[in-house]
């Protein structure tokens, strides 16, 4: 299964909800654990990122801190409270979309990962046109 | 009424509960609206630090996503994420105790309000040695 596709999916479904279409899927031994995409609109949450929702759903359905073992996979570079949650969860692995040069927070601003304790596999740039033109549409709708 | 002092009285009852001693109270209008310690042993969750968890509070309990009118008063240096959520919720003024050379994301690591779109005022060091004790005689017990 492709699971960024499956993100892509995702954020098109928060369009639909007129959410900011970024999508996020957690695996685990090649199965989803947590899927989610933007909410912050829906439920006036400024924290309410697709990430965030899928690294707690995870924790809390799993009963552990920390998801070693999991692959999150999500359409666009996760912004800085995202990739600090992301280091506080210990998630071994990120794969992301789209890069973010305005938002981003593991290739720009504040660079997480060069600052925590702990440090997951990065591949950036995946299927990253795609992801990118979900935004770029998005945001062109909105002027 | 000294609301560091009621952070530090969280962070007392903290210890109790054999979670790391960091109390957080959230101020609008002179009021607590939110006050937590870290839940992170109790509920085998990585992400409940006081911070989130006020700042939680207040979103959920006053529908808003923002919270710009708010003081949060913490008796520790918020770490990376916590500080990103405060950037992402714009709570107005941070007033933290003890400094945290090693975990703190303000001052020390990615300096998250150095890349944030939005900066909250600061006021660190209140009640510092006060706060610093309590975290040094936790750790000290656990050795």
């Amino acid at each position: 299964m492709n699971y960024m596709l499956h993100a892509i999916g995702l954020a098109e479904l928060a369009i639909n909800n007129d959410e900011v279409p970024v999508g996020a899927v957690l695996v685990n031994n090649e199965q989803i654990i947590a899927q989610a995409h933007n909410t912050c609109k829906a439920n006036n949450h400024s924290l309410q990122h697709a990430e965030m929702l899928v690294i707690q759903q995870a924790i809390e359905n799993l009963k552990t801190p920390y998801l070693e073992t999991c692959t999150l996979y999500v359409t666009l570079e996760p912004c800085p409270m995202c990739a600090a949650v992301i280091a506080q969860a210990r998630v071994g692995k990120v794969i992301f979309g789209a890069y973010d040069p305005k938002s981003g927070g593991i290739e720009h601003g504040p660079q997480i990962f060069k600052h925590s304790h702990f440090q997951p596999q990065i591949i950036g740039g995946v299927l990253e046109s795609q992801c990118a033109e979900l935004l770029k549409n998005f945001f062109l709708k909105k002027r």
